[in-house]
């Protein structure tokens, strides 16, 4: 006899979930515009045949890009953890999949992990933007010295306030953070910034890579990213480099 | 004292062109739906005042990418030749590039002139699709044996009788084409077949692509391929790969 419902055990089953961020407010729900979060709790909430709604780890802005971003969501329904995937992905727009899905603790959520991120941050420095390369990566006309760029990404690596990397409207309590690795790749025209953390300041990457460019266009010194470490001030660090150039490539727990 | 509009002299401007072929119905005019062609007339006829056309070289399917396809058009527009590009560009979506603006002879044209192209067919083959990659390769969960497939590859370089790998609705006089080189190559998951020739059947690089996928997935040994070029059979060969992995990735001139 099949036990009643109320009897299933509450589940909590975790998603690694890719997207292409182009045609999304960001993962955070909105009260206009489609995101990424509305998506998942809109086709789990079909497929469970009760509103469900996940909670994520990384909650990426309009227009950024992930490999392997983790949610969370609870529920009572008997599906062996790694078939949501698969039944998910059914229900999902092409721009958003679900690679792998598997059981965790009841008490498990991914933002109270310790863990590592590695965000890639791709710029393409030529005389025409290409057509095939233009949603994944920052246009820029500008010849970029990318040992120029290596250079100034050394004095970011290791644990410093990252206040002058850091948007203005930022909630968090500390402004300090450890950077792990920062490398600057070139294959030919396509410029490649790859940066790994514990924990990123709102806009952290994409101010990293707008400061990173503007040294390679030899605006300023390699150096001058010290003092711009050591002022704290946000209007000392480059601009905020465009959404589409950042892509969550890699999250790991420790 | 300026020469009458009349005396200007007629000038032919070729134009290289790159182009994410996701949103058009292809290259050639259509009467329902967009395609490369007719934003291209529609950019030159707003830029030169004039009702201006282009000719096209290679007249892509829809859905299939181009870094290098080219277009000639013939204008009394006195604009320094390599100023059309960045004047084009301003008048274009933003998945279409003008790479290139040059004069040539007032009679030259790209498809009479001997030429050799190359295309590129991605395949992602993976357990679950990538939301970066879905628009610039074809996904399949089949696992794939590159080494079968370089060996299949093999028996179609050279000067051969393509019917079997043409559509049936072609108006080709003889089926009888010059593959020059087909390389396998694969990076992680990702396949690209790569083929380069003197020309191309209607769906030949498609319909080799498909066929390379049936030997990689092991339905029928690489040397059925030389059986399948005997045949001149189209049923004999495997199924017309998806558009979208295809990409016309260079243009030489002889």
């Amino acid at each position: 006899m099949r036990p009643p419902e109320t009897a299933v055990l509450l589940r909590r089953i975790c998603l690694v979930v890719a997207y292409d961020g182009t045609g999304y407010c960001g993962w955070q729900l909105q009260n206009n515009g489609n995101t990424i979060e509305a998506e998942l709790n809109r086709a789990l909430t079909a497929l469970t045949g009760t509103a469900t709604a996940v909670s994520g780890a990384s909650r990426t802005d309009a227009g950024v890009h992930a490999r392997c971003n983790y949610a969370v969501f609870d529920t009572r329904m008997r599906m062996p953890a790694e078939k949501f995937s698969y039944a998910l992905n059914q229900r999902l727009p092409e721009d958003i999949r679900i690679r792998r899905s598997f059981e965790v603790k009841t008490d498990w959520h991914p933002r109270k992990c310790a863990s590592r991120k590695t965000y890639e941050y791709r710029i393409l420095s030529e005389e025409f933007p290409d057509p095939l390369q233009r949603l994944y990566a920052h246009f820029t006309y500008q010849p970029l010295e990318v040992d120029k760029m290596r250079r100034a990404a050394a004095f970011l690596v290791g644990e410093h306030d990252f206040k002058s990397f850091c948007s203005i409207h930022t909630q968090a309590d500390s402004t300090v953070r450890t950077v792990t690795a920062l490398d600057v790749e070139q294959q030919g025209s396509l410029i490649t910034i790859r940066v790994t953390g514990n924990g990123f300041l709102y806009n952290m990457v994409r101010i990293i890579a707008g400061t990173l460019m503007e040294t390679g266009a030899g605006k300023y010194p390699p150096e001058r990213v010290r003092d711009i470490l050591e002022a704290c001030d946000r209007k000392c660090a480059g601009p905020t480099a465009p959404a589409r150039g950042l892509t969550l490539v890699r999250y790991e727990f420790l």
